[in-house]
């Protein structure tokens, strides 16, 4: 894992891509799968997203406020529906399907080394937390995967159909 | 346009899809070019975003409460750009970038009658507007084109760089 200047951060996550969510509690690393999630600044990067409230993934966060969003490529899409389909509660995820979780910088949470791009996050506002599950993160550090060129992100449409990425088109604009 | 069940609003934005954001202000309409956007709630739909408190529609959201999202598919990618490049303060963009603005049943905002998909929406939580500019809102209403059929969407990976959809892959999953 190579270092990734902050300032392209929004670059990863404004396409919207399915990530995984890594959280360490009471000597326990879990790993979600979430889709709810936004930029909200550029830089430092704040990043918005929503933890559903039942799950052992929200205990984590709103107990030690970090957490590591994690980006898998296309080949991680087995994976990431097994993520999502089962609990921390009773499963170590990471065993279970074969996930490496690599000491972060930061934060307690791991990485995942199977994905190609890691941000290291602590919760910097909790006030739509109660109403929303709704965490507002800082990107502390940001780690990309020199050794996956051009990775193919996977986004959700409901019910495990994912949208692959296709082609990349350019056109000229002076929106950043 | 046809009535769009709002218990499946989440599957169109998701994905995360470059979106328009229409406003309706002082007996104008305006539109923007918008990638930061979440689902927070399934039903009522809530979705967030982060509008730049600079522009013309930040001003006139926070005053209105009202908004469209408006989903365009690949083809409209040259209008998306031209919208994101231009300001409503000195621009007729409806009419400059030959988009047709339609009536919507609950909000003063119009639908995008080039859109496949229109969200019209009210502001329901304003707590993070002065530190973020970040609008939760509900979808009152939405809106699908049956004429436009598996249309491809846009996904942001800054200055002008968009991934298109391609294609879908389905697996196995509990997850909604």
């Amino acid at each position: 894992m190579k270092e990734f200047p902050l300032s392209k951060v929004y670059q990863l996550l404004e396409p919207g891509p399915v990530v995984l969510l890594t959280t360490a509690h009471k000597g326990r690393a879990n790993v979600m799968t979430m889709s709810w999630h936004m930029m909200v600044e550029f830089e430092p990067p704040l990043v918005a997203c929503v933890v559903s409230s039942g799950g052992h993934s929200f205990a984590a966060l709103d107990a030690t406020g970090e957490c590591v969003i994690a980006i898998p490529a296309r080949k991680l899409a087995q994976k990431v529906v097994q993520v999502g389909n089962s609990s921390g509660r009773d499963t170590d995820k990471f065993e279970a399907f074969g996930l490496h979780p690599v000491p972060a910088k930061f934060v307690r949470p791991p990485l995942v080394g199977e994905c190609f791009a890691n941000l290291e996050c602590k919760v910097v506002d909790a006030r739509l937390v109660n109403k929303y599950n709704l965490f507002v993160l800082e990107v502390l550090a940001a780690w990309k995967d020199p050794a996956q060129k051009n990775p193919k992100t996977l986004h959700h449409c409901g019910y495990g159909t994912f949208v692959v990425d296709g082609r990349t088109i350019k056109l000229k604009s002076n929106m950043r």
